[in-house]
């Protein structure tokens, strides 16, 4: 005996590889499918139309199916109101709860489909009736912070997924955004194109999120960094203890003591400034405060402090210190990554792997990425979560970021 | 006008590279010196002895190569009591601290030489005047755990450094943890050297600490990790809050969706299990609890718990969850690591750079270290922190830990 | 205005993601089109059918457009007479001539299709009449090969590519072949199944071709494959002069010096044997020679010999020496790797990034490939052909190996 | 029994690490030693002096350890003639021949040292006793360049070796050459560092040589290695047959087809375009024709042309076509690489493992190296060759060389 259901697909639904993506997926699992209707678009600008019955073995089977169809946005084209669970406790969330993508979403409610708030995924989806004027409204809540009596989403009725389709026409300062990692893409002729498209970004109102790894700092980086901060091309910036450390301690250090970074000369492993530099900050309280008192007179994180752009530090087990503004706990730095992430338009994800993921839990499919990275793995890793507008370059981040900057400011 | 010290040498200074590191020390930082006595060790088991004068341009130059030397074990041969200074504040070190090495370290006190307890790099020293029966103590304290009124040690004088010597004669269990990595090595002789270390290192009554990532559950690795566990070859475990994750979910869903291991069909990505596995374990209310329901009944975890092997979950940014058995504060985590790195006899890194890091942050230069990963800059930036005895191999943990529990449970 | 061309696709269009590049490519390259007929096959057993009028500026927009189409599968529906130009002297093809994929092909000469011979990309397609029995054969031909004379197709027109369609059911021996590189399979298993389909190649009769670099000796799985060359597993050697070199001197040095390869004791460098082993070699007239007088006893290259396993020495300009048996002329070189790629019915690509580029470059896209190294870099890059059946690893050659012989031998 | 032997250590023995190497060894090796005499320099400047009796179980041993001590410059303290023996075929050199190091090297011929010409490793030394008014010569000879009758240095008397040390002065414009792969450095500092270096080397009357890859290429610098070539900053290039191809496709395609390499918009694999242009050039003869009839018009290798600035294609076995330019001979390549190697004082080794090595091969340790490339493994085992002057640096080869024409060419 065999059960089954029927799915619909909508748009360019072939060009996309969704139509692909969706036979793969039945196959894969071992269903099998008819193919009730099929309208073609005729030409590139039409969309394309598809419904489905898939069948499978067992319900178990059929319900595997249809959740894996749902994440690539093929949806029951039976719509029924959303199946809602109340949490049995804080943290605790029903069994078979829906848990999300990073795709636009909605929810069907009363009838009505609503869209899901903060898109993030691995989420759970939380219904208010909104018994007030605004009606009802569904958005998402990580586990950790499901409260009791939370209405939950459960099941696959009633939710609909939408992954952006990547845009055909490639025009646009964001039409190079869609080309993956590239290492046969010129260099140089890359950077200008993100440096047009953080422009345009700028025009449009958007903000840009840097999210800065330590190597930024020792490859030279550093004072060109801090100029996209103070001219406003950075509007928030994301990054661990390391970075903040390392940038102050080249403040700190490069005069008094006689580095001279230009040389090439520096002090024989200098571990001792690391751990001096974090003992001056929290002697001072904090960056904040050691930039009022000019302890810290220069560098990324002066030129935060200076112009008021927010920073998250998010602390790690491999930390020295740490200074007084890096947030140890884990879910504490994930929530305040999470409304950095939620308000950024385009991220610059450079050289650091562990915050650039971090930061790319909390990112809906939307919001324009670009990796930097010299290790192609890293790029790699990056890109692979199902951004609509996301490149990535394996390069130098002590070449790549002079010649932004450049591209940006001297122009 | 220059100014000058006398530093001694002792040991196998030649062969050990301390001589040159120390020549080389003061010319790149621009000092001279002059031998004023040199009596070689004539055969390979004398020990040699030399006192050099050591020249700079001024003072401070010359306490930062003095510094520097101090940390490559080039003591002054003017011994005079170290420099105690109270800390002004919680969590605030006197200014010219002393920063430690991981290298056994003394200290003089009241003309006498005593050992610095629990060594460890980048902290401060301590040092307690000990008026009851057990006489003065020194111990190390990351900046973090400085109280108010502590005794810190402040400069250069009254410290001895005393970097362990590789041991020439490379017999015995252990005489092959002294090659660095090498890619050059036949990967399986290899890995029965291991075993062997490992077995010598219980049969001394020692404790062995895998730190894991979780790509050793991905490549296969887990069954025979396991079963190290329940054999006590592994006496702790440092991991994330994913490894652990991992671990559970090939327990809880292996079977009840039809997922073969074996077979290498696995549901296509199965990121909902992930998730839903946290969830089940945060409804139990942790690892323990459920264990002892039966939800969890083999495995890693299952053996640590089932063997009250300990373990310690630090959490990070990327988490997902997390569940309740992660500590999620880093200083926290890093205070619970601490006490297992001080703990262990032998160190297994296996295929995690973050967790990894954060133990070898705690770990004297004399512990034994073992670190495996496929990625060779993995493994060269963990061995590049100055144990005495370590090894790396750059291979595949789906393959190392199969041929390793083979090595140690089949003999 | 425009020029147009009508184009067919055939087979599981959708689920190969035929029809998604067949899109894409006429998008990217500027052109458009419509969707004349199109016929989806209802179950997952049907093909489905398709035409499209390809729309394009000018001739050289459309004839670059169906030139890419061409690559995929995608043909004209309109079939003439392929266009056949003598070459005008030797090495020289005709103006526009058509460039082969590694594809099934097909050219249509007076009326009938006839499959070209000896596939292979990059190459030149060369018709003869036959005007003896066996009527007209097309085959490849290197551009070097070429003939003044040989009558070469060119242009787009009566020619026919048939890339092999990825088979659905992931059963059988061969089943797991098309999985790409996945560093997140159980490196055991995924060679139990190597072990499996190489046991099946050689119950079909088929052949086995292993493509070796020298890190295979290095990592001590040497005595693995010389068993497995000795009980018939690896039919066919192809490696570079370094690779023989290495696994001789092994034999010659290995117990006349007393080293001792299990005690991983080692002479320092050993460079010197290197070029002794080379001496010793070309002194004797060859490795056969070696092997006849008694100076070569074991082995890979000795099992060769010994078992008439044809082996193929490519040089190079790293190379020392080189030994006699060394084709140091690269074209002559790529004959004889071309001779044995197109005998192979699977092949195997241990560790050598040059040699498996120069055999992948001969073979056919329905050959098995299976690609093992430990540079995630090389296997993405050996795979990345467009083979049906291939399958990475991304392992230590030197547990690889030695897990392999022990599937295949001891079972 | 024991057998022993003197050997003596000049210079600066101690801070070039000469002195550890010659200790490690021996005990390394299984021997012992005794230290007869042993003047320490006082000063930085001044050199040391010792003189060890090196003893061993028997007569093999002891050769092996006086063999490696050889290596490193440690010879022994009763200088011989050499041993001559002259070879008994061609391409056969006599048992137990000396296989040069890359350091400068003498041999004793008849009571007098002299220096062995066209310093290489892995090689014979030929002695010719130059009856004539120039006196005996003693140069080196690859193995299969030996003819019978050369009178060939065999054993390890009368050889002495020199390596290089490195200066500890770091000042001029070449100190920075010798810190090996520094992730940490700033790059863009390192690069206007190499810049100064070469024009140092010009200004000095020196040759530079540049190694090319065809990465290169595609990462949008060969405009700036153009204007490099046309300027003269770089005398004389290396390179394989696809380097060549990519750069004059780039050229021949660039324009006809609509390719615009700055828009970032290519054709779609354009393998084609590959194949045509080495149909191309065939056609015409080779690179010089084709730019003396205009099919060339820019690009490297028409600079290369139209400065007569000389060039080395060497072919592999993974080659298209090759170009008639392209020495397909692996020895006959290695003979005019090893020429170009001699001539240059300085050389660049730009992405690409295979040429470097090649040229690396045949290069004295007295020889400046550049060696940049993206993988940090290619970096490590190109520097790992015991260069005095070498400085590596991971980046990416499409910042690297328009930022080095721009600190050379716009000052």
């Amino acid at each position: 005996m065999t059960v089954s259901r029927e799915v619909e697909l909508e748009g360019h639904i072939i060009d996309s590889g969704m139509m692909q993506s969706c036979f793969g997926i039945i196959m894969d699992m071992g269903g099998s499918f008819s193919v009730e209707e099929f309208d073609i678009g005729r030409h590139k600008d039409e969309e394309s139309y598809a419904r489905l019955l898939v069948e499978a073995d067992d319900t178990d089977q059929l319900q595997s199916i249809i959740h894996e169809l749902h994440q690539h946005g093929v949806n029951p084209s039976d719509p029924k109101d959303a199946t809602l669970v109340p949490a049995p406790d804080d943290q605790v969330v029903p069994h078979g709860f829906y848990s999300t993508t990073n795709h636009p979403t909605y929810i069907r409610y009363e009838g009505e489909w609503i869209e899901v708030e903060d898109m993030e995924m691995d989420c759970a989806v939380v219904v208010e009736d909104g018994e007030g004027a605004d009606g009802p409204r569904a958005y998402t809540k990580v586990l950790n912070a499901i409260e009791a009596g939370d209405m939950v989403v459960t099941d696959e009725t009633g939710i609909k997924v939408q992954p952006p389709e990547r845009p055909r026409d490639s025009g646009g300062a964001f039409g190079f955004m869609q080309g993956g990692v590239s290492s046969e893409r010129p260099s140089e002729s890359t950077i200008r194109k993100i440096a047009n498209a953080i422009r345009e970004t700028k025009k449009e109102g958007g903000k840009v999120l840097a999210v800065c790894g330590p190597a930024l700092i020792h490859s030279g980086a550093r004072e060109d960094l801090a100029r996209l901060v103070r001219e406003g091309y950075v509007d928030m910036l994301s990054a661990g203890n390391g970075f903040a450390v390392h940038d102050i301690e080249r403040d700190i250090y490069g005069t008094s003591l006689g580095m001279d970074t230009e040389s090439l000369d520096h002090p024989r492993h200098g571990h001792k400034h690391h751990i001096y530099t974090i003992s001056e900050v929290i002697r001072e309280g904090g960056i904040a405060e050691a930039v009022e008192s000019g302890t810290i007179e220069s560098g990324v994180m002066y030129e935060c402090v200076d112009n008021d752009r927010p920073f998250v530090l998010a602390g790690s087990i491999r930390d020295d210190g740490p200074l007084p503004d890096t947030i140890t706990d884990a879910v504490e730095a994930q929530n305040a990554i999470r409304e950095q992430a939620h308000e950024a338009d385009m991220v610059l994800m450079l050289s650091t792997l562990l915050h650039s993921v971090a930061v790319g839990n909390c990112l809906p499919s939307t919001t324009r990425v670009v990796c930097v990275d010299i290790n192609p793995a890293t790029v790699t890793q990056l890109l692979d979560r199902g951004s609509a507008q996301a490149v990535g370059m394996v390069t130098d981040i002590g070449t790549f970021v002079p010649i932004l900057a450049e591209q940006l400011l001297e122009e």
